[in-house]
């Protein structure tokens, strides 16, 4: 039988990461998240956190971003051997097995293989503020900012990279509010159409 | 227990319509499609055609659009009648019965309501060209134009009465792509999640 991927792309806070751990679960596949930064980081020479902030960091207007995309003669910056990495890295782990990869945009990636799921998590302000103070023990005060900055950041890396919008519907074949349908029920309903 | 209404939006040709029947069906409860169109032209005095017609054609640039959404002296067009009068109806169908609602902005009409399941269901262009040939009959020399003008009309409706993005992600509980996991599996799912 040929590998089946399940790709969740998500926006901060909507729990996306956890229905992906527990889709992986229920199916006893991996699932690749932190794991993925951690390949790139390895194979890249740069360090996970860098990774980690290099994918937010896309066409953005402040200096770190400025400094991540400095280009060289060439137009070439960090962040592109970065994305030709972690496209590489992706497109072999969909060729090794079975799996849920979160993040990174695999779900374009992948977006050619007719064996992938892809899936976006979405949730209202208010589910995800919430979400972020007692999950991630985010500063209570202005969760709000922490996420529209958040937000900002995943769809213009998204866009740079993939030239489409990001939580386009058209983008996924399931597009699921997790605020309002619970997480348990996002991880059946993945589990299901698997 | 209170009323439980399920409100699908749906790109034409995706299906949708058939997905709201049937998961109706399967739940034992009415599904309001053209149902609606009836009732609205019946307290409009409108014809049915013409309550069909005027639901495509708010804010477009043709003859059509400017004689449907022409202005008396006081701003007013029969299209707001009859956007009032199919507001009023879907909100005294929701505080009635439980149901399905497919079409005619009802999630938005019906969005402060908690018991509303909110569902898109689209599909791409090849699917739903190969559908309207097969189900209702379109010419098929150029079914590509008439979807991308359905689309077109369907999104500029939504937002001149909305204010919103026809087709966000945000707008929806869940959005499913019906090409990609097939009609029987959407009915399932919306089937299961109520």
């Amino acid at each position: 039988m040929s590998n089946r991927i399940i790709t969740i792309s998500r926006e901060f806070g909507s729990g996306g990461r956890t229905i992906g751990k527990q889709t992986a679960a229920v199916l006893g596949i991996p699932c690749y998240d932190s794991e993925l930064l951690e390949k790139i980081a390895k194979e890249s020479g740069f360090t996970q956190d860098y990774v980690a902030l290099a994918g937010e960091y896309a066409a953005g207007g402040n200096w770190l971003s400025q400094a991540l995309s400095a280009r060289d003669y060439q137009g070439h910056s960090y962040q592109d051997d970065l994305w030709a990495i972690q496209q590489r890295i992706i497109t072999e782990l969909a060729e090794k097995e079975s799996c849920v990869i979160v993040g990174r945009c695999a779900d374009f990636i992948l977006k050619d293989r007719a064996d992938c799921l892809r899936v976006f998590i979405h949730s209202d302000m208010e589910h995800r503020a919430k979400r972020i103070v007692e999950q991630y023990g985010e500063r209570p005060d202005s969760p709000e900012k922490r996420l529209r900055d958040k937000d900002k950041r995943r769809a213009a890396y998204y866009q740079f990279y993939t030239d489409m919008k990001w939580g386009n519907v058209h983008n996924y074949h399931i597009a699921l509010d997790s605020g309002a349908l619970g997480i348990d029920k996002c991880v059946e309903i993945l589990a299901n159409l698997y």
